[in-house]
């Protein structure tokens, strides 16, 4: 769907981050995590999947930018948009579940979805921009480094969707 | 249930190091991580709850041992043992669908449960052992330190369960 001035001005701080993981070497693949105050927004944090950079199993672009917001009250939590480039896997679903993150903005869920209708049923608000720079950064990801993605979302690379460009 | 010695001895090794992090002022709950080979079993990680510790928003016990496990090739994870001293909230959860974990020990579900239906929906084998050790760490958590606990599972500490003794 077409997104608010607002909401695509934030995404694209998720879609800087996948860029800059992409450059170094990672899977590009981007978050920020956004504070709806009383006098404003607030961008509390972005981040990016660092399995490459950091040699790490959980940092992914969402946990990874919640991790970089450090320790909240989880009262600011429940006022806030996390925007992310990708549908969420699991693991990611289920911290923004945690921490009832109310709303999720997500770049695209063409190249992978596996956790929508749990959020859902949760009462997560989802957003899906079905932005073509977020899938083209996830089509050069299988192409180039299909290894990589395989790994970083658990299954072989053989596994991989025949549909994905790998096949 | 009653654990077979094997399962016993690795939950030994999560709550030694739930036991660490209580010392440490953190969150009582640890995890460790058996790979069932050819050659027997191997430990590969354990790891604790460090809120606290590190000013996490990431590292609960599960999360936290496996990222001391680093990255590991997605068929290692499907011939793994997760134990861990707590039933697991949905971010460790999510992290063992995601990497298909297939067994979990868990310590004790009294305290706090929040994804055992969803782990069996996936396949997941739970095994919970009622642990009389696990019970008591989190109850001196819960009465000492309830604030931290409120953090870690993303709720206000006024939400805390009536049966909870912060009650």
């Amino acid at each position: 769907m077409q997104l608010s001035d607002t909401d695509q001005k934030y995404l694209g701080l998720a879609i800087e981050q996948a860029e800059i993981g992409w450059g170094e070497g990672g899977v590009p693949i981007g978050a920020a995590l956004v504070h709806h105050g009383k006098d404003g927004d607030k961008v509390l944090a972005v981040g990016r999947n660092r399995r490459v950079q950091m040699g790490s199993a959980i940092r992914h672009g969402e946990t990874d930018c919640l991790e970089t917001a450090g320790r909240l009250p989880t009262s600011v939590y429940r006022e806030c948009t996390l925007y992310t480039t990708l549908s969420p896997c699991t693991m990611c679903a289920g911290t923004a579940i945690l921490y009832e993150i109310p709303r999720i903005v997500i770049g695209e869920n063409q190249s992978f979805e596996a956790s929508e209708e749990w959020l859902l049923s949760k009462g997560t608000e989802l957003v899906i921009a079905e932005d073509a720079t977020c899938v083209s950064l996830m089509e050069r990801m299988m192409t180039e480094r299909p290894e990589i993605w395989a790994e970083d979302i658990g299954v072989e690379t053989s596994d991989l969707r025949p549909s994905e460009p790998t096949a």
